[in-house]
């Protein structure tokens, strides 16, 4: 179950002029579902991708670099779950070739105009002529209102389906925004996370798409973890189809800044839903770190306290056992940190408590205020650091049976 | 229930001349149970330590490092469980100091000459109080043949107690090394574990029991990870006494090499029994990393396998999914890492089998002999880099519900 959020209906994800999306049920690692997704683009759209930092990054990810190197003007889309295409060595790189081929074909395209997206178990070969079977049926299913069916089609561990959509006012035209992701585990994205994929029908010239694609996973993706697990095929893509009739190639422009907020607030619902529904997750948890000498000294801290097992345990069992939030900022590899100038709250629905101050705790820090506050689904821990105005979030969730329980059995 | 591991008997852990050690039920945060351990040393022991780097580190480690900076000649150690003075601000310090008076004034020897350890709840005051009213039926208690309750009244989380001893001849003498452990979770030291004390009656002069001190804990306790938290409390001792009648002042002298080996195998052994003992776990992992570049890079890449949940979750399941470990050696962050020519296999009992190479699965890897592996309690993975002749070791076990239920329910 996740904390506090549910997909929107089909009628709430509205189409973006010029992509198409179609599903499929190819079979490539369990029957009776759609694992296969088609995403075709108009011609004359943009396309940017920022993909995991992993060193054993998946075949896919890999071309799906050389193809964006080789040009912004992608026309398709394809993505299959079930298996990762990781860990396949050369194998797997003509598998995803392969794949791209199949599709350049059935859509009268370019192989390098394709970029290829796998989900699933690493180390085990694609099954790429199961694949390559499904496009017909893909191509078939090619329709501007099946973002519901594709948010269904690319999930794994995933137990509801994420998507996010919004529509405004840009230069008097209307301007959509729809956007999808995927993703429950191995979640430490670092660049982008397993699989987000956004569009607008706004036109955006590419180094300005790029910027945007960056900004937008710096501010979602790339502040969240379930597990700390950086994955092997970390993938966000952001399309700019520009149909609305509003085109912008320099971020100065009348009408961007509005546009720019809109795409980061899509990628930030995305990426929270993904903790939201991180496996296991009872509790929905964001940290706030400030006064660090720089984002990264912020980040840093964060993900220590996201990371630790012991202060997602403590989150799960609702204990105020708070001394564990004291011990991961002091191991987070921050230098000279003076422990005496840091204080540390915690807050939920507008209550915020004073927890530790002067390296101890709070004078008027009582337990069953800690408690009270432990017992609720959304949970704020704030850090402050005392050195300087930087500050990053951190989005993260508990650690629970379940969290063992799926990924003991995820193959199974 | 640790993996194979059980407590040496009273009789199995020889007594060092110059130790004594004295137990006592202080109450310090539960009734019935021995809590509080005094060990007094012998004029002329020689002490050394190392503690945790955590910047949020305990009271105690602040007291430990300065009266070690003051001299090596220490006469007595305190140990309480049940709050680890962490977290405790100015009110911690002065409790620290409290409890080496009250040591010092019993024992009639100077407050610099005590060094105190806490273990257990972090943010909570420590009840000095209790723990001085204690210190008397401690004094009443100290014997050279106590080593077995004292392993026993450091315990927390700790299923079992942990003690190693081994005697051997030195130059013609019998020299006896022994030593106690605890910690079970918030386990990933960094320079030392939670609490170690390892003595031996040979004599070794400051510097070069330093040197051995910091060997022994770059081969033991700075190779073990629980769960990658790295505690404020994480203290090491180590005592030479001097008493067998064999001294040393440096390391080229004959004998001295026998000495070392066997402290260090004792650290280890102590080390190794703190995975063993590990919260909730049910198999223990050896991660050997080899043909890297430095000793740092096999380290990291070893942490980056053994903090890993989805590959501890697979282990607790007996699951080949060993993409996982994959995904973890590409998410280490070592620098130009070629995936291609690196290599992983699994070995158990002497079985060792190919599982990744050329960047995918090996060509003679067959699920069912990763499996076969995955069901044993003592499994061994091996990586191999193939860029230089680095290497190390680190000792971990899996994530299990049981991890889950101790630490959610911890406090309680």
């Amino acid at each position: 179950m996740p904390v506090n959020y549910r997909t929107p209906s089909p009628e709430q994800l509205f189409p973006v002029a010029g992509v198409r999306l179609g599903v499929a049920e190819a079979g490539i690692r369990k029957l009776a579902r759609n694992d296969l997704t088609l995403v075709s683009l108009a011609a004359n759209a943009r396309v940017a991708g920022v993909f995991t930092t992993n060193r054993f990054c998946a075949a896919p990810v890999v071309v799906c670099r050389r193809h964006l190197e080789l040009g912004s003007d992608i026309r398709a889309l394809v993505i299959n779950t079930g298996v990762a295409n990781a860990g396949t060595g050369e194998q797997g790189r003509q598998a995803a070739e392969q794949s791209c081929a199949a599709v350049g074909e059935l859509l009268g395209i370019a192989d390098r105009q394709v970029l290829p997206f796998s989900t699933g178990v690493i180390l085990e070969p694609l099954p790429v002529d199961r694949l390559v079977a499904g496009l017909p049926s893909c191509v078939a299913d090619l329709q501007a209102d099946h973002w519901h069916a594709a948010a269904h089609a690319i999930m794994t561990t995933d137990t509801v389906a994420k998507a996010a959509s919004r529509r405004l006012e840009v230069n008097g035209r209307t301007v959509t925004i729809t956007g999808i992701s995927k993703g429950a585990g191995m979640i430490r994205p670092n660049m982008a996370t397993m699989l987000a994929l956004i569009a607008t029908d706004a036109g955006i010239a590419t180094p300005l798409l790029q910027e945007l694609l960056h900004a937008a996973a710096e501010a979602s993706f790339n502040c969240i973890s379930v597990d700390g697990d950086t994955s092997t095929n970390d993938s966000f893509v952001l399309i700019a189809t520009g149909q609305a009739g509003v085109e912008f190639t320099a971020a100065a422009e009348p009408g961007y800044t509005a546009l720019r907020e809109a795409v980061i607030a899509v990628a930030v619902e995305l990426a929270q839903a993904i903790i939201r529904d991180g496996e296991g997750a009872s509790k929905f948890i964001t940290i706030a770190v400030e006064g660090g000498r720089n984002r990264d000294e912020c980040k840093r801290i964060g993900y220590a306290i996201a990371h630790s097992p012991l202060v997602k345990t403590a989150f799960f069992a609702s204990d105020p056992n708070l001394g564990r939030i004291l011990a991961a900022i002091g191991y987070a590899d921050v230098d000279d940190l003076d422990v005496e100038r840091l204080s540390v709250s915690l807050n939920s629905a507008g209550t915020e408590i004073l927890v530790a101050e002067k390296g101890g705790r709070a004078a008027s820090y009582r337990e069953e205020d800690g408690a009270a506050i432990m017992q609720q689904a959304e949970i704020g821990v704030r850090v402050s650091l005392g050195r300087g105005v930087a500050k990053a979030t951190v989005y993260t969730c508990d650690l629970s049976y379940d969290y063992v329980q799926i990924n003991a059995d995820y193959r199974s």
